[in-house]
């Protein structure tokens, strides 16, 4: 057989040949609509840019942008060029991006003009980038006028366009950090191989199935796992492509699926969680699908779009260390009698390990492999050509991996016979009451499905007997009176559905649940809250 | 990333774990149903048994077989053992077996009991195989009774299950003889990475989206250029399989659609002319798809079974040398708004380029790259992760590819600006008339679409002042008188739709187009039967 490389260059030249005349479009305030046609063009003036800036050959180019087609460029244009593109996280604290540029040595910037606020005063922290490019995208402060900064289309304008040549698949073609619950955010780099594999994976019908017939909507960051690979898979099948850039509000992305007649759309629970009140008021019947991850959806918000809409949201699971596409929760062949109570249980899961991935789960008293019966629990660990084997310049070499090359993912998870996945925790989200474990999602998702509670999170609390004991901390929804009667009438809800020894010892009423950058429920802040809180003497 | 092997061990291991309650079903004399897991537990015992019996570690294995559910165990065993599966085409002439036989140097073949006697008068011209394996497959002579024969199922009974690691994706896995119109025939080594990334390919929506809802039926044989890959697309993403065995008769096929409610069906469009006149008589309501391939589907017969079922047949592109999957042809998002007219349109071409393969056109006067234009037509050239470098053991060394490394597919085509293949011809299948070609490939196709004709083949007769001149040969329908008259009322209904100077001297009536092995029509057989044939003096 020939040695064809995988390589995004394989990629970026089958969407310029083929699909020329299909559309990529960005909103917000700098909309355009171009095509597939104008992308590639461009793409290769600015990689000719890049060498004309003096970026070097194997160089780190950071992004630091909305999702917009000017990110789609930076996408093809960097590791195209044999350069490592380093999507930087614009939800995380200074310090953090300083860390992260400066621990990625990166040489150059790409900036949206509108996140030059939230930039500015990280440059003032680091050594790495010495240039910054900046992408007018409607909004934010004037540009500064010396040496440092350019202008993202005088860079690239009249640029001759690059040949793209990248022979070695290994090679590493982006990276991305990932905020960890502990110590410095840790880099996980894609090889183009892995990239090429998981694009090919997401065309397939083990995952999202997204073709040529598919308008997608990226709502999922570009600097979260690289959009969890739509802009990588979109443009190899020929699917036309819609950027929300900075408009995130539910009401502007359920006009952007109005008006964009989109077929299918990617974002974190908490965006179709923001929608569901508007599904009444927009046209969504273009939707094929809607993909969630990055956390669990709960069954209720399934049941809600099903019965509004009469189209499942599929949930897969997934990590920045595992490019990120693992799993996807979707009825089979097997599943197509059920019931539609059954359905929603399915979809409800995290969903069936992908062709290309594989899983175990591996018990946390024995060091066992843990059977496929849907019941023993233990951490979830996982193999296959996109899942990352080490960090980037790690601070605990060989942490990441088990001895016999598995990546430990740290979830605490069961798999079914039919390879059926179900996260009942990360590892230190666990409650440890009496010497069993007490899963927090099971709980958390049991209260989310009353219709007087917007959102819940459940932490242990020490105890003097049991070692934990569970608190529920509820956000209720808007209106609702938050009085003792509400606690107990929770609570009733709650009793019949879980083990005695489960529920939790008190209830408390939050106002929101603080969230980590990418929007997932931060159990560590919430643990840092309650400290010192001190659960009922009835408990004791 | 990790340096996860693609490879068929990842396959198999998949469908064992997640789809042991999925069906595998044989038809036919001895007709069989069990389940994925049955089927890996026997693969894991016949690949202990392979090694009990003596075979090297790297043999080549033959196998002498119809489709069926122990072909699949071998397909498995053999390649995951580290051992080359080598399918042998039960359709070649004595000679050619043997000689293919000796140039692979296969250990031992497996060999239906209805097929020995087609293989034993080949085993006395042999010098490879020691031993030989029979299956029972319900019918066939008696199995001699000596040291060098062996049966099935006693050779897998009560083994142990073998473990299987392969590590090296590169490693060969299979191999394949194409019976080139010139020379011997030609073998084709697929490896683990090749058949692996093809597989996946297959599940993929830019090619036929097999999937774990699907019934699949391989009529297509599994001695053919792996079953185009079915084989391990079904395993992989879980879609069950039936195999005709050796009914392939249009009642027997249409008779297992309906009872077995295929929904994919993958064939040459040999049988799916056999089966049109029974669309009336059989339930194919669960089929949402037949995929036909080899040689060019006529336009008329994608019409009437679009009119008859509402289904496309979609139909692709691809050779033994090529895995063989390089092209499909399925209305894109571009066209869903086109006529149905223009649609038929679509599905009448050669299909459109599959992520991971590169096509390119060669100009062949002046050897450059034609244009995409769907005009210019030159030699077809292919590259990708599943095209063939070089035969095996060639005999004319680098004969398969350029100099730059695209393999040379001996079919003149032009390339659409959307990448849509247009066969023209192969190469020494075109007529050169007054140093201008004419397409022989484009008149069949017309020839066919007429109601009284049922097949159509044109060659080129020597002709003193045009070098060549057209000659078609008419297979009427059934009952239709073959006069003169007939014949001019085929050359008016051929004459409006070509340019004049490409209408045929002459219309002769023959009862059969002469087939290769593998059904396609042999034009190197009717070329030498109309070697001497004077064309009409009114066309010198």
């Amino acid at each position: 057989m020939q040695q064809t490389p995988l390589t995004i260059v394989d990629i970026f030249e089958r969407a310029e040949r083929m699909y020329g005349d299909h559309q990529i479009v960005t909103r917000g305030p700098a909309a355009s609509t171009y095509t597939y046609a104008d992308w590639a063009r461009r793409t290769r003036q600015l990689a000719t840019a890049l060498d004309e800036l003096g970026v070097s050959e194997d160089a780190r180019v950071g992004t630091f942008c909305w999702n917009h087609h000017q990110h789609l460029e930076l996408y093809y244009a960097i590791p195209c060029s044999g350069r490592v593109m380093h999507t930087l996280n614009i939800r995380l604290f200074p310090e953090q991006i300083a860390y992260i540029i400066d621990h990625a040595g990166d040489e150059v910037i790409f900036v949206d003009r509108s996140l030059l606020p939230l930039l500015l005063p990280v440059l003032d922290q680091v050594t790495s980038p010495q240039k910054i490019v900046v992408i007018d995208d409607g909004s934010g402060p004037e540009v500064i006028d010396n040496e440092r900064f350019f202008d993202y289309e005088q860079l690239i304008e009249g640029r001759d366009p690059a040949e793209f040549d990248v022979q070695d698949e290994n090679q590493a073609a982006a990276m991305c950090y990932t905020s960890g619950t502990t110590g410095n955010p840790k880099g996980v780099v894609y090889s183009h191989r892995s990239t090429w594999l998981h694009a090919m994976g997401m065309t397939s019908t083990m995952t999202i199935a997204v073709s040529n017939r598919d308008r997608a909507l990226v709502i999922v960051p570009m600097f979260h796992a690289c959009a969890w690979g739509m802009p990588y898979a979109a443009p190899f099948c020929g699917a036309e492509l819609v950027f929300p850039a900075s408009d995130m509000t539910p009401a502007g992305i359920a006009q952007t699926i109005q008006d964009e007649k989109i077929t299918i759309a990617m974002g974190v629970p908490t965006i179709w969680q923001g929608i569901a009140p508007l599904l009444d008021d927009y046209d969504f019947s273009t939707l094929r699908e809607v993909t969630a991850g990055g956390s669990a959806v709960p069954r209720s918000l399934i049941k809600l779009y099903r019965d509004k809409t009469g189209m499942m949201i599929v949930q897969g699971w997934g990590m920045t260390e595992t490019s990120p596409v693992c799993t996807i929760a979707r009825p089979e062949l097997r599943d197509l009698d059920k019931s539609d109570d059954e359905k929603l249980d399915i979809a409800a899961t995290a969903g069936t390990i992908v062709g290309g991935v594989q899983a175990r789960v591996m018990d946390m008293d024995s060091g066992e492999q843990a059977p496929w019966d849907n019941e023993t629990t233990g951490e979830l660990q996982v193999k296959g050509p996109w899942i990352a084997r080490e960090y980037y310049k790690p601070e605990n070499p060989g942490a990441l991996s088990t001895e016999d090359g598995w990546m430990r993912t740290g979830d605490i998870a069961a798999i079914s016979p039919a390879g059926t996945i179900r996260i009942v925790d990360r590892t230190k989200d666990l409650v440890k009451s009496g010497g069993e474990w007490i899963s927090s999602v099971d709980i958390e998702n049991i209260l989310m499905a009353h219709p007087d509670v917007r959102e819940a999170a459940v932490i242990g609390i020490a105890h003097p007997k049991w070692t934990e004991r569970p608190l529920a901390t509820v956000v209720l929804a808007d209106g609702v009176e938050p009085t003792e009667e509400k606690k107990a009438e929770i609570a009733d809800f709650l009793r019949p559905q879980i083990a005695k020894w489960w529920m939790p010892d008190a209830i408390e009423f939050i106002d929101e649940v603080p969230k980590t950058s990418v929007g997932k429920f931060s159990k560590k802040d919430l643990r840092d809250k309650y400290a010192d809180y001190e659960l009922p003497d009835a408990a004791r």
